[in-house]
């Protein structure tokens, strides 16, 4: 009997993140049956390799998900909001990468190696997380299962593709005018980020907390579904490309040492130890850059508190904090037999 | 009456710690009489610019100091090792840089904005704390002193700088490789540092942790006079040149609001606050670089502890870092009466 395969959408098909998760279906033998490349009207007629065809991107717009079976949302919140609930509504399911619907109590909020059940509740609609919730919560999980967490402090340091196309470009034109002693046009970011760090992700709330940081509170909250899990969060943005990495402080409630958090990272699903420091080993982003695993070292214990430990942890943000959790999400769903066109409606 | 000068040496005068103290004696027109340039025979017959006048650069040895009333040492901890309890012994004061002393029960160790009263009980030598620890413990002095502190959570973004020139040369290398599309040679750290981070300061210690987090954490206690007081540290190398950042969480022991906390460290010696999400203004490493405070900023509340606040840090590491707090420290010991040439010898 043939592989059942599905008509697959990728709403953003030519932005960084579309991009990525248009290579990972390839790599990772998706069965996608047709694929349909949708992104703004100004990037209609552009050639985009899929299998070793060239598809066309189409423009996103009302007629675009007729008999699209799961759809991929990469466009940025406005389109979500306008065209997520569209494609819903014509039997897709829809896998968004926005935050729109993340806080939707009827949205699944999902990485699969911590909350794959979550997509048994689904209505259509399942949201990916930021992608600096996702590579701390992979790395939390199997502490959380051994002995619960109570706190965890984080601070991270996001590269630049996690702002998107222009935001990469930024950083490759302010670096090289810095590189030739041309002056810098501070592009895109509110500041020059070429050699230089901007503490500020997302629009800043009345609390004082970037938009960035609050997510990483909620979301991390809702994937564990803990309302008591507390998450103190600071959000910086570094001259770097390709991975996010994040200094993770968590207060559990049982004792663990470190040689028992590092024991429970190595057999734990989706991520990786790199963690000796007699070789120098641990995670960078730059050598996490292109690849799936979520990188965890720097593996210690944290004496200040009853029940400390600290790590470091770091993982490519458009392939595990974006692109590949949701095809991840995709792969979960059609497992479970739950994946393709539907006649309830939600939206 | 003429003002009292005094013959002042920079051991280390051609690296980058030793460069700005020259620069910041001149800046802030300390009383030198004399000044002698040291380092190692590599640099002997260099010229350097002091007040208008080439100075030639001295190999640093055993006659260094006769004479000298005032020394300055950036060379590193083999020659602090070496040469600093000679230069005390020929009578010098010397404010050492290294972290060989720094942990000597009779060395004091000094922020003047912090303990300046510490420099009453020195015994010829002082040492000026690890760059990353002056910049917190500055921010830290008005809450401290306001409500008391139990815990300290911090992870640096710090600067290439603070490795010292060759550590500059290599990300100015690597941004060029990088650049102009050539192979990447990861010269000075173990691995590239342009576009990427290393989550390693100093060498690893049993404990999981790096000499540069302990310092932190022993530094701290020390500056305060307080061994109860925690410190959890996680120090990170960033591709940026020359400014420090930290994000810094505190548990203090009474309520402390962040307007409260804001108007404290308004008020604060050294500090200068950059605070207005409305518009934008936070501190980053680039507008930092050159200049005398440090700078907070992003001060919120944390509530997922009972009295929490955040703040992210950043100062010049090598001004006030390095030998700005060094010279600080010269001009509080010219102020007490207690600097020149001394009888009594320790070492």
């Amino acid at each position: 009997m043939a592989e059942r395969t599905y008509t697959v959408a990728i709403a953003g098909a030519t932005g960084v993140v579309g991009t990525t998760v248009r290579q990972i279906l390839e790599e990772r033998a998706f069965p996608v049956g047709e694929l349909r490349l949708l992104a703004s009207e100004r990037s209609r007629g552009a050639q985009l390799a899929f299998r070793g065809q060239d598809l066309t991107v189409e423009t996103l717009g009302d007629d675009s998900f007729a008999g699209v079976d799961l759809a991929f949302f990469a466009a940025g919140g406005a389109a979500s909001r306008e065209y997520a609930p569209r494609a819903v509504a014509a039997g897709a399911t829809v896998i968004d990468k926005s935050s729109v619907f993340r806080q939707d109590p009827a949205v699944p909020l999902v990485v699969p190696e911590v909350n794959a059940d979550a997509l048994e509740d689904h209505a259509g609609l399942i949201a990916t997380p930021n992608c600096s919730t996702i590579q701390m919560v992979v790395a939390l999980k199997p502490i959380y299962d051994a002995v619960g967490i109570r706190r965890v402090v984080v601070s991270t340091y996001q590269s630049v593709s996690g702002a998107g196309k222009r935001a990469v470009d930024a950083l490759e034109h302010q670096a090289a005018q810095v590189v030739e002693g041309r002056p810098v046009e501070p592009e895109h970011f509110p500041y020059q980020i070429a050699f230089n760090l901007l503490p500020h992700i997302d629009s800043f709330l009345p609390s004082g907390y970037t938009r960035e940081e609050q997510k990483m509170v909620d979301e991390t909250q809702k994937i564990f579904a803990d309302p008591a899990l507390a998450v103190a969060a600071t959000c910086v943005r570094v001259p770097v490309y390709g991975a996010h990495s994040e200094a993770v402080s968590v207060e559990t409630k049982e004792k663990l040492t470190a040689a028992q958090a590092r024991e429970l990272l190595r057999r734990a699903s989706g991520v990786e130890v790199v963690d000796d420091p007699g070789t120098l080993a641990y995670p960078t982003p730059l050598a996490a850059e292109g690849r799936d695993p979520v990188y965890v070292g720097r593996i210690r214990e944290d004496e200040t508190v009853a029940n400390g430990l600290v790590m470091w942890v770091v993982a490519d943000n458009l392939r595990k904090g974006a692109a590949l959790n949701a095809v991840q999400i995709a792969e979960e769903l059609a497992r479970r037999g739950a994946l393709g066109r539907r006649q309830r409606m939600l939206y």
